[in-house]
């Protein structure tokens, strides 16, 4: 198998496990932050690596217009463009693609659109997305797939959901297997289970390193979102990796690992760190309310992260009004340790059959 | 004397000193990072000490005005409240009272203005400007004057440098000396060789712990500036440590250096890393610029420090074009890194006496 994934316990449906990459080992379940352009927004890869985190994610649809695939090879690939030195996971910029771009036009082959930097024309095939993150040089590929808005009537998911099976198919085909490196294909289907589950069953037959549940958290909320997980109870092989893209909150997450996922990317930790809002024990804070301006204490008693070390509530709430750009550097480096934190105490749970008391004290 | 300070070598009218103050030494010549607001602007304080930097500076009409001198003195003082254990002096606010006070009325006891942020009325006078510095905590507090725009007829910067030295002496009255604290003086008078000399005259018979010269780098020019130094040669004291204010440029600095300037102070570094522009050992650099988009090689290959270490021009280039906030992050990090890189290569210059041979090196 190109990607090693052993699953070291279980504790209910959680899996404490351990993927092998070419560029170094994922203790999962893992969170992975987010580096869309090549770069954790406001974060050096000091900090990012420093919070905990082991495998960072980038976008397919972003770094091919800007700065282009090719350059990016050109200049040693991602991995040394960014100078992060661990695994990276592309996603394909299917998601991107219906979100961002102008014009784009969705026909059997692949997906033509305009950037939505610079209106430049773009025509991305599957095999197309799966040749731009070979050159980007990513430990984990993503499937190209087209993601249907939320609300989505059923024949729009279905025929969404089929288009992006052909696609995969496609996707693994022209995918170079090469050690430590993997494909992983995405499961569509909105939120009706007959379509998730005939998804993933296509996507089995298929065969790929590793599965992905798509098109969730774009607004059906979080009942729908783990009932279409309850839906794929035993449809995805228990030897390979599930990803839930794109989620969450804390509280998303916990539920996601109750429900065996074992990797999560999303960009809350850094952008509520841009806008003031801390991740605690207790819940979120808003740095700019005016109760926290003669608080000395820590954003998060409970936390050991460098901004908790170093710094008061008060002082960031007069960065954040301020605008002082240290104010989002040093919350979201506060947000991330706080996710990396929340993943290895789910480790931690799962390895002693204690998830479920961890969940509920939550 | 309540600021230790001792010359160790001299080469030339430059010295290498050794500034004591409560917070620990500082090796002069030395650049003081700008933290206006209690923060050098998108740089944590381990990046700041990383850089070699041992002293920086505040701004006592920014904190009076935002988040207000109380409330820092409540939360344990501005070293507290930053996070930065070393020496901190700080500027009285009377150039920002000049450059961005609304509705400002200079009277011989003050001034009267209201704050460019909320409009808020203030009355700062000279012992009211020493008394938020001491509420503050500044190791090094300075006078409170009124600096005259540039050009200002002769009349006009004498009436604004007798009123500085009036306010000099108020100053020097509220000043309450501790062990490792002290209160510098500013030389005003433009650029009029006998008004700059009657203020250091009038600041010497004073007395203060060090004596800054101030209203330069406000438009005159580099040879108007080095004339109103290479006039005050022999006015100043030469045990007490001389400080040019707000300035600026390397090549500033090295001719500063050469005149017996001590400390400096300048927004440059982190300013133009917000804009793009690269201090290299071959002059300046814009990262906006094209030429740097395939280029792999470090901003200053001479340079050690971590973006330099770890990152190209060509990802630096796409994080500007791609309005990523770690570009500033990074690429202020590198100015800060280059300037204290400068003073220690000019320190060692006085040591060997080879001042000159560095200078005209450059």
């Amino acid at each position: 198998m190109s990607l090693g994934f052993a699953v070291e316990a279980t504790d209910g449906r959680a899996r404490l496990g351990r993927l092998e990459t070419a560029h170094g080992p994922v203790r999962t379940p893992a969170f992975m932050p987010v580096g869309t352009q090549a770069a954790v927004k406001g974060l050096t890869v000091d900090a990012v690596r420093a919070s905990g985190a082991e495998m960072v994610l980038g976008n397919a649809y972003h770094l091919m217009i800007r700065p282009g695939a090719d350059r990016v090879a050109a200049l040693g690939g991602l991995h040394r463009f960014m100078n992060w030195p661990g695994p990276i996971l592309t996603d394909s910029g299917g998601f991107q693609v219906m979100s961002l771009a102008q014009l784009r036009t969705v026909e059997d082959d692949g997906v033509v659109f305009r950037a939505h930097t610079d209106g430049s024309r773009h025509h991305l095939t599957p095999a197309g997305a799966v040749a731009i993150q070979h050159r980007l040089g990513s430990d984990i590929t993503m499937v190209l797939d087209e993601c249907t808005a939320y609300p989505a009537s059923e024949d729009v998911a279905a025929d969404a959901m089929r288009r992006s099976m052909r696609w995969a198919r496609l996707c693994k085909a022209a995918f170079v297997p090469r050690p430590g490196h993997g494909i992983f294909g995405i499961v569509q289907g909105g939120v009706f289970p007959d379509l998730r589950a005939e998804s993933a069953r296509t996507l089995v037959e298929i065969g790929f390193d590793g599965y992905a549940v798509g098109g969730l958290a774009v607004g059906e909320g979080q009942a729908r979102m783990l009932a279409v997980l309850d839906g794929l109870e035993g449809a995805l092989p228990v030897d390979r990796p599930r990803y839930l893209m794109g989620v969450g909150t804390p509280d998303d997450i916990v539920e996601g690992v109750r429900r065996g996922i074992d990797l999560f990317d999303c960009v809350l930790p850094t952008r509520s760190g841009r806008t003031a809002r801390a991740y605690t024990a207790d819940g979120t804070l808003n740095l700019r309310n005016a109760r926290h301006a003669e608080d000395p204490s820590p954003v998060d008693p409970a936390c050991a992260c460098p901004t908790c070390e170093g710094y008061g509530r008060a002082y960031l709430h007069h960065l954040f009004r301020a605008n002082e750009m240290l104010g989002p550097i040093l919350l979201s480096q506060h947000n991330l340790f706080f996710y990396q934190r929340l993943m290895a105490d789910l480790r931690a749970a799962i390895a002693a059959s204690k998830l479920d008391d961890v969940a509920s004290a939550r």
